[in-house]
């Protein structure tokens, strides 16, 4: 037990979470790269590295540093602008060992990975329209960017649009498509693409072998309120709540001590709420100030004082606000690269 | 110059802000205690001391425990549940000599506090519609917590209402309106009602003295997108914004590397975006993700690599995420109470 708020780990159902997505990469003959954007957490990366998956995903260089320490393949799935401090960095992580590779989708940031000890990958959009080139562009990009003399071994894209109901299915579909017309485009313009990578945890489910070869979900080894509005998990696998406490009933309502500083501020326009409660699957979390939520509570309300334990909308914000787990087992791990944006 | 993201303070136009409330409460016969949540930062607080305010609010104890190094008056304006542990908190706190205010909007509550050297101020909902007892229902939950053997020495509220747009003055006018019942009502009862405090920074400006007699704004002191646009600010008066790269053209867009990381999720329905660009009014941040913001830009795009200047959402959530401010007249100042929600 924590002071309220804390982030809670129940340990056996993140394990559980890791085994089931490693046995379905393994069955559809992915590899699996785990992002560990969502954790932060060394423990939690060696615990995917020790059930199959064959290296990590990051999102910065400064989440690459940590790491490192527990994994020697990484790949910062991000189109890097690389100044001279930041290819420091990096150089420094490949005196360590680390097998390194970034992401690009433009020639004037290969420009300044020239002389890295990088490979890249090209990141293409596949219907999330963020960053990435358009996938029959690919393959100018790749000769541009083997021009400025590096490596490229493949392409990339992150299938966000999978973040909606009932688009799942529709993102992994397109993904396959785009990254099938990337990978043409590439070998067209004389490349090499040996690394056909994606995924997202709601289209992960719907994604198989042929055109990809490496799988890159984050948020499934915990699982969040996104998920279960998304119908990806159900509440049996969430892992990760934020604990907090009922500080009042003002106005007939449930209002606990987790606000946005504890939960993040995340609320797609499809969710239900800021969140959900989880032994009270139809409480709905109508508002969230910093220091509290708002909660609709069908029936009885909970006393004050007790503990709620709330699933996050989105995971990977809310752990970045933590400092450590609370786990089930007892006990706590550090979420060592909370911050690490840069 | 920090990597980027980095969370950018402009001194001057913060010590300009700190200047105008001051200026603004003392005219208007108002006590300024400012909310130090929004900054989370000893020095900022030590100089809205030094410009006048007689005391400072935080919404936790832990944030006490940051700022009884610089202040000896605080006031916990929050419903507290407290326990055991938090007791012995508190008493550590009034044992170094700090004199401190909590809240409170129920007889349980109250109870919990019974023996400990703190004075109540009873909260009330002015039109929020978070926590707090309805005005007319101070006079009897003040003769309860007075029976519990505490000193109850006013009545508070946060018109949270206050951020919508056209909302600010009308916030404040029902916030004077309720605290005026309020008071009547623990007058009624027989108790005492020395303290009747309220403010947030989009109704401040529309608040006079009279019924009030305390103001605790905390946005202020920096400003952000929120208040840009609620029409409380103009850009001149911004002091914080978080400097990112531009490291995508894709889609003929910008995309830069501060995302919901570093800018915080916040996004009121009437938001424009995501947050707003200092030197381009006129761009929209159509959206976020972790790492990531999409800014449609009008005219000719920033070269990548170049430097963009965010003013986020909302400042208190932004300054959470981070360790450092980098102060334009050279050097930092450390977040010292970042992630202390409890």
């Amino acid at each position: 037990m924590g002071h309220t708020p804390y982030l809670r780990l129940d340990v056996a159902v993140m394990e559980a979470n890791i085994a089931a997505m490693a046995v379905h990469a393994a069955g559809a003959g992915l590899a699996l790269r785990p992002h560990t954007k969502t954790h932060k957490c060394r423990q939690i990366g060696a615990r995917q590295l020790a059930a199959g998956a064959h290296g990590l995903t990051v999102a910065t260089i400064g989440e690459a540093e940590v790491f490192a320490e527990v994994c020697a393949d990484l790949f910062i799935a991000y189109p890097l602008w690389v100044d001279t401090d930041d290819a420091a960095r990096l150089r420094a992580l490949a005196d360590r060992g680390v097998a390194l590779r970034v992401g690009c989708d433009s020639i004037e940031a290969a420009a300044q990975l020239s002389g890295l000890p990088v490979e890249v990958l090209i990141e293409i959009d596949s219907g999330h329209h963020r960053s990435g080139v358009r996938p029959e562009d690919a393959g100018t990009l790749a000769r541009h960017v083997a021009d400025a003399g590096l490596a490229v071994s493949g392409v990339f894209t992150f299938p966000g649009h999978s973040y909606s109901p009932a688009s799942p299915a529709q993102a992994a579909v397109e993904e396959a498509s785009a990254l099938a017309t990337a990978a043409a485009s590439v070998r067209a313009a004389g490349g090499e693409c040996r690394l056909i990578s994606g995924g997202s945890t709601p289209s992960a489910g719907f994604t198989t072998g042929g055109v990809l070869n490496e799988l890159r979900p984050g948020v499934y080894v915990f699982g969040d309120a996104q998920q279960l509005e998304l119908g990806t998990i159900g509440f049996e696998q969430v892992a990760l709540t934020v604990v907090s406490r009922v500080v009042s009933h003002a106005g007939g309502r449930v209002i606990c001590n987790a606000g946005s500083k504890a939960l993040g501020a995340d609320r797609a326009p499809w969710a239900s709420g800021y969140g959900r409660v989880l032994d009270a699957p139809d409480a709905r979390i109508v508002a969230l100030s910093e220091h509290h939520a708002t909660i609709e509570w069908p029936g009885p309300l909970p006393a004050l004082g007790s503990s709620i334990a709330i699933v996050p909308n989105h995971a990977c914000n809310t752990v970045n606000l933590a400092d450590e787990y609370v786990l089930s087992t007892g006990g706590s791990w550090p979420v060592a690269a909370r911050g690490r944006n840069h």
